[in-house]
């Protein structure tokens, strides 16, 4: 199966084998994934269910229910403060991990506004990661934005990494593992602000660590991820 | 304190506060790391007891004890098959991690042997890497052997990640957290063949999951290592 690009539905958006695409998901169909009338994609419901879709309009019908055995079966997704260099690794790595979405994010501390040809490289080697981890599915880049903004695009659980202070381990909230989509955000060189910790935490973000080391900007994203995909996969190798 | 490098010691090589090396570890001391009399190293028992000491020749003398609060309490060893590429990276981000010890290895799907000039690098990038993390142990990097050659370098518990198969996922042996030594392969791009992996399970190392994707060579030692770290730590941040 070639890697199909995929969206994440909520099931009252299902009705009669159709889905009825809301605006935000049929702007990134069709504006910036360039799908077209009769292209296919996946739909999954970010809990286990993935379905074979087509694309109409405004709206998709449903081929068929479809079995994914490589993905996680929760929505994985990292909110990731752009480091100056190495995000082309990152995208890599988190893909061949299972990551569900990338929120690309600009921290206080991230000077550099990278540019669209970035984006679609990065989703270029997302596509390429996908096939050689041989994923069915291809993980959402989002386009960067403030880390504020990205606050409002996040369920609990919510998390964020924090090399000070004193918070519990993260691996501490993923046993037992979550059945439902989960977030984790990490900073940039230099980490995040104490000011950004404060509005996380007023958004409901609780502190972890990934430990007594520092860890580069690059290095948190994988650390946190293989966690997540270690807890959740332990108990159900086929 | 200036990163200073490490050995690993038994119990029984101190007597009167003093070490009677090895001749492997002088070797490793005078020929590889190249220390003089009278400079300082750490040694350390693998089970979270860390020394300063002096060499002074076949012996070495100990200074004081040490608290170090951002290694990890058991010793780590990674069995790396080199990659193609990549591995200045691996070593940089184990290191962040807190790797104890790095044994390269060329595997049946390894072409390359690295030039003793990418071995100084290793080390090198393993310095400067631990000063960047805050570690204040630098990890030991040992020159290329054959993969079976490794066996006798390390003890129980021994794990080989092997992305075929069923075995069980690597987590389930982490928890509850190992209070010795552990060793952790991981193969090359190509993965291990089905004769390696039989002569490393008649070496009594334990087959074992690293999810259900694929995962690049340059990815499976971070995310082994991952694991490890986290669930040594998941209940003592301080």
């Amino acid at each position: 199966m070639n890697q199909l690009q995929r969206i994440t539905i909520s099931p009252d958006q299902i009705e009669n084998q159709k889905i009825t695409l809301t605006s935000e998901q049929y702007h990134y169909l069709i504006r910036v994934l360039r799908l077209q009338k009769s292209d296919r994609f996946i739909a999954m419901n970010g809990q286990g269910q993935w379905w074979l879709a087509k694309l109409l309009g405004q709206q998709a019908e449903i081929i068929e229910p479809i079995a994914i055995h490589t993905e996680l079966p929760i929505s994985v997704t990292l909110i990731i403060a752009l480091p100056k260099n190495g995000f082309d690794e990152v995208v890599k790595q988190i893909t061949e991990l299972g990551v569900t979405k990338i929120i690309p994010v600009i921290s206080d501390r991230t000077i550099l506004k990278p540019s669209p040809q970035k984006i679609d490289r990065w989703r270029r080697i997302a596509n390429e990661a996908a096939e050689q981890s041989e994923r069915q599915i291809v993980p959402e880049i989002r386009e960067p934005i403030p880390f504020k903004n990205s606050f409002s695009l996040v369920n609990q659980p919510k998390y964020i990494c924090y090399a000070r202070g004193n918070s519990p381990h993260l691996l501490n909230y993923l046993i037992p593992p979550s059945n439902t989509a989960i977030t984790i955000a990490t900073g940039p060189e230099g980490g995040w602000t104490e000011k950004e910790i404060q509005e996380a935490i007023a958004a409901e973000f609780q502190t972890v660590s990934l430990g007594k080391r520092i860890l580069t900007a690059t290095l948190a994203p994988i650390v946190a991820l293989s966690l997540v995909t270690a807890t959740t996969e332990m108990g159900s190798i086929k």
